[in-house]
Order: structure tokens, then C-alpha cells, then sequence
């Protein structure tokens, strides 16, 4: 009898309820403000944008936990529950006595987490009686879930992919195509706010930020039309926790506990997704783990950027959130990870972070590229350059366990595969990539006419 | 309570055995002859081209089961057991009585069945004390299975890559790269086979036989060097039948038990390993079940082959198979089916085929996007190009059974899936896939000078 590597679950442990992480907070986040009046934001003042259910969803603050409905937990059984898997190769590749294990959410048919949150958002919207629906996509990963989850419901999608991405990752954009979905390179002609841009800077390679304006503004002035969003916001961290209630299942199993969960950070969809369901284990003091989100050195809201009110978007059409950010305006530099090509992180994660639950690293490109490197070749599967963050800072905990002589439990989130990113490894191998940060001028500058908290 | 979607296994009901068919066949296949000598091949003759065991095994007629060694099941583990999938979003979108099952092999980090028999052909030659190993790819699968697998045992590997896949398909050469592999593009000029092919034909785009006779060139003239093969061959078909072994279990987990067997064609690898395991019970008289190899229309070796002795390459390096074949210097038509770009059959496909234990179908490239793209859209994996002729049969029979108002038990294997073959998607989208036929003449002429069986 050898010993295991991965820690299965049938369909029957799919979770039945989403894990809100709103009341528990013992540090609530401030409110998010209506970018017109600066008031409080009501649901109400969200059902122009976002489907009812899903804005309901966002202001929750009362209940813990949130029944998933038998349709979406009929599509999540494409896929989930995703393995836990210990990772015995990279272990012995790093001689440490720490245990690694990671949560491959990977093996999702659109190859990432994404999915987890497009299928409910889908599903809300369909049963609004929504017909069309808009949303923006970096990396293209949540474009590819929501193309499928759209045509499961039969929704009619336009996506507006950030013109990097677009033209660095064209089979993104033919996944989403293959599903039935329309796709637009962002900044576009097809809305004010991307003409505006264009105008401006004709060369400009978009961000998510200028993406979900155009999508936002799409949206609203469509009829029965609304928009979707992939991280960032309470909803989607919320419909996420499917990833960390299975995690803790599967950790009982193993007979660990993690000290140490890690994911990477964009908006936040993936490490809230991964951390939330063991961080109540800490509101509670039953739990002492440590939260590490892991986010690029080139795009540091959580190490370095400022705490304040801002908007989601480039444009400003949204909410003003509670936020640390770099500011609505920041182009971040062409990194290979798309996906975490965002100025801010989402209200709850940024008062976790300012409250002491939570800790960030950010990390060089280079670094995540060896990290991914080394973890394809003693696990087996080629990791997104958004994964290799948390990888690489798995590493970095791996190493310093070793340092210590200590037996450290890390558990991170391979939130997708990267077989559809080899133009980035071929980068890599041909020694094309190079890191990138970004000076404390930039920041202060970028940040320097928002509001307060 | 929903009904079950997938049904899925344990790491301790991963086969401990794998299934060799030999001593079961009521009608076995004529012997493999020495090239040279033209007498029955012995384990010996290919000592100098494939590791001891596995030349064992490729002549094995009396072991009904073959023990998996440990090492190999532990690296199985990474992904296996694979599920068994109901495909109820097709099935409704067919509006059939007939139930579709199918076999997700596409889980694997490499997107394919063929790490399946990759792991244990580097574990027998690192056993073996062998260093460095060639292979061929067609469609870049079984070279990136086999990169993984040698790296992991600690062995070279080079790989030579039909020309045509390594254009179209760059990613995959990415990904052997990855995983620490060397990649020639085939015809290369790097060997005697592939510099008379060049020579004569500058333009040539390339094919598997081609890419066989030059992995084998530099095995065989390369000290401590030995060859491996993903297809085609009794071992590799051996390895592979984990597949229908778990699936048997599987398809008992769901009540149920296939009326027909669908895989589609290469040299045989995918549909050997999901139909060995149930053919065994038709063998017995236990069952009556039916078994279809799905191959292109561009390509019909099962359908429009001529059975005679002929070579598993273009240079005629290998020994004389007893072959369904359209003759060695076959250059099949540049579809995105890569791996199904095969002249031959194996033995024991071919003599299964010729004494009516099998039945065979070929599927025009459109058809299999079309079908593609609807099981795309129902079952949220976007399939190999390869694994869409499977697909495509499985219709084709799911609407048959609708015709006839019959509840059929249809089983077929996805053998991968196509996140690495989006060009190809993409000329589809654009309408730029046309079908390719291959005129009785061309067979007739291919085949002319082959020795009978």
C-alpha cells in the first residue's frame, strides 16, 4: 500500500452552500459609496448593473451562509470537486520537511476557477429573465467561463478581452468563440469610454480597468441587459468558497491542517476562493494559519498600494470602493500573468489585509516563471503565470520551513493550467522575459486625487 | 438528490494489471516478421530497438495480465482514475433515447491518454540502465507525455515532430520544451531518412512514419539509446487498456453496460485501451457488444486499407507488421487530426478488424468540428481533434437510436481535449476546413508492391 497523492471527493461533497464571509469579519469593510450622490450603496442601486439575486449577494452582511441552487451544483459537477493533491514531487525536488498541498482547480473544462462564479452569475441572470449579458476578461480565463455558462443558459455574451491578452493569448479568444461568444479587443471603438482612450493614447494596450467600463457601459445602455464580473466584488469571492469548503474536507482527510494557505491575487477571486472558509476558522480562535496572497511584483496593491475610495474601472463607472489600490488609472506593465493586471483589491480582502488577517508578497516574473518550470517538471502540469505566483510563494514558505527544520502544512490554490499560455514559456525558455516594478512616485502620483476612507 | 453526472474512483482502484488481449484472441494475428531475415520475430531481434521488457511484453501471447509496477501506479496518480462522464447535455441536445457515456482521459497535465503507456515505456528503460530515449509525435500528445515521463525517470529524451503539427500546433512544442525535452521538427536533417526525404521532396510536410523511421535511425546508432512508441504497437496497447479496466468499474458504478465501444483511430491506441477490456467478454460469450474505430476520412486504413505485411515507418526501419494498411509512403492530407494522420493499423487491431470482431467508420474533418463543437457547448470540454471522430461516431449512433426509438448504451473515449488545437478551431470559425478523400487508385498504387499476409 503506497500512499496517497490526490484526495478525492464524489459529487454528493460538492458544497450546498456558499461560505459569506461578511458577518464573521470582526473588522467590517466600509461601505462602498454610489459614485453620484457618495452615499451607501443599496442593492437597488446595483440592479441597473448586476442581476438582483447577485446584487442582493453583494450587500449581505447578515447571513453566514448561502444555499447554492441544484442547477448551478448540476454544472459544477462537469468538473468538481477538484482533487486535493499533495505535492510529493515538488516536496522531494525542494528537500523540505514542509507537507505542500495544492487544490487543483485546473482541471476545469475552461482549464481555471473562473468557472465557479460565471455558472451562478449565468444562472441568476437567466432566471431574472436577463437575455444578454457583457463582461471583461484579462488573461481570458473568466471569459472562457463565462462563454460556456453563458450558452449553458442560453445567454447571449460579448466579452471585452484587454488588447494585451487579446493578441498575446488568440486561443483564449477562440475558446470563447468556440462556445458562442462574442469577443471584442479592449480599449474598443464600440463605447465612449474606449474611443475616449484610443483618442487619447491610440497605442494602448488595455487593462482590466478600461475593459469592465466598456463592458459596464454596454451593459447599461442595452436593453435587459447586465453585467458580469470575474473578481474583485463580495459575490464572487462569495460563489469561490467552493474552493476552500471542499480544501477543508479534503485537508481532514489528508490529516493536516494547513499553517500556511496561499493563493495569487488579482482582484481577489481565487485567494479569497481558497482562504475565506479556513480564515473563519480563525474569526472563531480555534485556528491559528497564516493567509498569504501573492500577487506581482510589477502590480503590488496589497504590499504597497494606498487605501482608499476608488473605482473599479478605468472610466469611473462604477461604485466607489474601499480599496487599497494603485489607482483606477494605473497601466500595469505587459506581464505574462493577465489575470493580475489589476490596480485593486476587493473591499473585503483590502480590510482584511488592513486589519492584520491577511498577508501579501509580491513577486518578480522570473521568479514565477522558475517556480512554474520546476513544478511542471516534478508535478506534471504546467501551471498558469497567475498560479506560478502562489507556487513561487509556496516555494519561498518550502525553503524557509527547510531553513527552520520545521514541519510547515502549505496548502495553495492552483487556481488553472497554463497550457494555453506557451507563448509565455516560450518567452521564458528563450530568455525574453524580464521582471518589472514600479516606483513609489508612480503610486503616490497615481493616487494622489482619491477620496479618503 | 440529483443524479449522478460522473462517476468517479479511488487512487486504490487504479488498475494493478493491465489486460493483455494475445491469449484471448480466437483468431490471432500472423507473426511480426525481421525485416532482414523475413522469419518470425523474436524478443531478441528487438532488444536493439526498445528496452528488454517492453520487447517481452510486445511478444507476450501467454500472460492474460501483466503487473503494473508500483512506480509506475504512483505516477499514475497524478491524475488517474480519470472519470467516467454521463454526457446528459449532449444526449438532451440529440434529444436520444440512447445513454452516452464517455471516458475523460483529457484530465491528464498533458491534456491526453498517451501519458498512460509514456510512464511506464521510461520507467522499463531507466530500469534497464538505458540514459536516452527517441520518439515521433504526430500531433505533439504523445511527445508531450513522453517529455514528462522521462523527465521524471531522469532520462533524454528527443523527439522528432511531424512538420506539419509543429507548425500548426507550436504550443505543444512549448510544452515538451517545458517539461526539458528536445524538439526537431520531422523531416529533419539530422538523420539519413530524413535527408533523402528532404532532398527529394523539400516541401514535405511531414508524417508519422517519416518521424518514426528518423527516432528510430538515432536510437538504433545512438550508444545506450533506445526508441519509444505511443501507438501502433501490442505493448502500447497493453498499457493503455487501464483505461477500459477503470471504466468497466465505472460503467457497473452506474448500472449500466455499453451496447457499443467507440474510439477513434490512429494507430490504435485510445480505442485499444477503452475496447480490449470489454472485448474480452465478447470473447467469453458473456457479451455481445459492439466496438467502432472511428478514423478520418482522409485516412481510412480500417475501412479502405489493404491487409498485407508492410513497415511501421517510411524507411522501411521496422519489422513487417500483418497490417490493415494504405501502404508506408502514404502521405495523408494535412488535417488537424495529427495523431490520426497514420498509414497502418497495429496486428491485433488489424486481425480484430479482419475476423469481424470490430467494426470501423470514417468521419469527414467536418463532421468532427461539427460534432466538436456541439459537445463543446454541451459538456463544456472543447475536444482534441483527434477525440472528435469518436464523438462524431457516438452521434452518428446516438441519432441511429433515436431513429430506431432504442435505449443503446453508448461508451466512447475522449481521449483528450483541445486546448492546444485552437487554430484549428479557429479555421473552422472562419470556414477555412475543408474534407479530404483518397481516391481507390491511390490506395491501389501505395499498396501495389506490399508482401501478402
Amino acid at each position: 500500500m503506497t500512499e496517497s497523492k490526490k484526495f478525492i471527493l464524489q459529487e454528493r461533497d460538492i458544497p450546498t452552500r456558499w461560505y459569506n464571509v461578511l458577518p464573521d469579519m470582526p473588522v467590517k469593510p466600509e461601505p462602498m459609496l454610489h459614485p453620484g450622490t457618495l452615499k451607501p450603496l443599496t442593492p437597488e442601486d446595483l440592479y441597473p448593473i448586476f442581476a438582483e439575486e447577485l446584487a442582493n449577494q453583494e450587500l449581505n452582511t447578515t447571513d453566514r451562509w448561502i444555499e447554492i441552487p441544484e442547477e448551478v451544483r448540476d454544472m459544477y459537477k462537469i468538473w468538481r470537486p477538484t482533487p486535493l493533491v499533495r505535492a510529493r514531487g515538488l516536496e522531494k525536488a525542494l528537500d523540505t520537511p514542509a507537507r505542500i498541498y495544492f487544490k487543483n482547480e485546473s482541471v476545469s473544462p475552461v482549464g481555471s476557477h473562473k468557472l465557479n462564479s460565471a455558472i451562478p452569475q449565468a444562472y441568476f441572470c437567466k432566471k431574472q429573465g436577463i437575455t444578454n449579458i457583457t463582461t471583461e476578461t484579462g488573461a481570458g480565463q473568466w471569459g472562457a467561463a463565462m462563454s460556456l455558462a453563458a450558452k449553458h443558459f442560453g445567454l447571449e455574451l460579448a466579452v471585452y478581452m484587454v488588447k494585451v491578452s487579446y493578441n498575446q493569448k488568440p486561443y483564449r479568444r477562440s475558446i470563447m468563440q468556440t462556445y458562442g461568444a462574442e469577443v471584442v479587443a479592449s480599449p474598443s471603438m464600440s463605447t465612449k469610454a474606449g474611443r475616449k482612450i484610443i483618442t487619447e493614447h491610440p497605442n494602448y494596450q488595455g487593462s482590466l480597468g478600461t475593459a469592465i467600463s466598456e463592458a459596464v457601459e454596454l451593459a447599461t445602455s442595452t436593453p435587459n441587459c447586465r453585467y458580469v464580473l470575474g473578481s474583485v466584488l463580495n459575490h464572487v469571492a462569495l460563489h469561490q468558497t467552493v474552493i476552500g469548503l471542499e480544501a477543508e474536507k479534503q485537508m481532514e482527510m489528508a490529516g493536516d491542517y494547513p499553517d500556511i494557505v496561499i493563493g495569487c491575487f488579482g482582484g481577489g477571486s481565487n485567494f479569497s476562493g481558497i482562504s475565506l472558509p479556513f480564515l473563519r476558522h480563525n474569526f472563531s480562535g480555534e485556528r491559528n494559519t497564516r493567509f498569504i496572497a501573492a500577487e506581482p511584483e510589477s502590480c503590488p496593491k496589497l504590499t504597497r498600494g494606498k487605501f482608499h475610495y476608488d473605482f473599479g474601472d478605468e472610466a469611473g463607472y462604477t461604485p466607489l470602493i474601499p480599496m487599497l489600490t494603485l489607482g483606477h488609472n494605473f497601466a500595469p506593465a505587459n506581464i505574462h500573468a493577465g489575470g493580475l493586471r489589476y490596480h485593486g483589491a476587493g473591499a473585503v480582502v483590502s480590510k482584511l489585509k488592513q486589519s492584520g488577517m491577511i498577508d501579501a508578497v509580491d513577486i518578480p516574473q522570473l521568479e514565477t516563471f522558475k517556480a512554474a518550470t520546476l513544478f511542471a517538471r516534478t508535478e506534471g502540469i504546467i501551471p498558469a503565470p497567475e498560479s506560478s505566483h502562489a507556487i513561487a510563494a509556496a516555494i519561498r514558505e518550502a525553503l524557509q520551513a527547510k531553513e527552520e527544520g520545521k514541519e510547515k502544512v502549505i496548502l495553495f490554490n492552483l487556481s488553472g493550467h497554463g497550457l494555453i499560455d506557451m507563448t509565455a514559456y516560450d518567452s521564458y525558455i528563450a530568455g525574453d522575459l524580464t521582471n518589472h516594478s514600479i516606483s513609489q512616485e508612480e503610486i503616490d502620483r497615481n493616487t494622489a486625487d482619491l477620496p479618503g476612507v
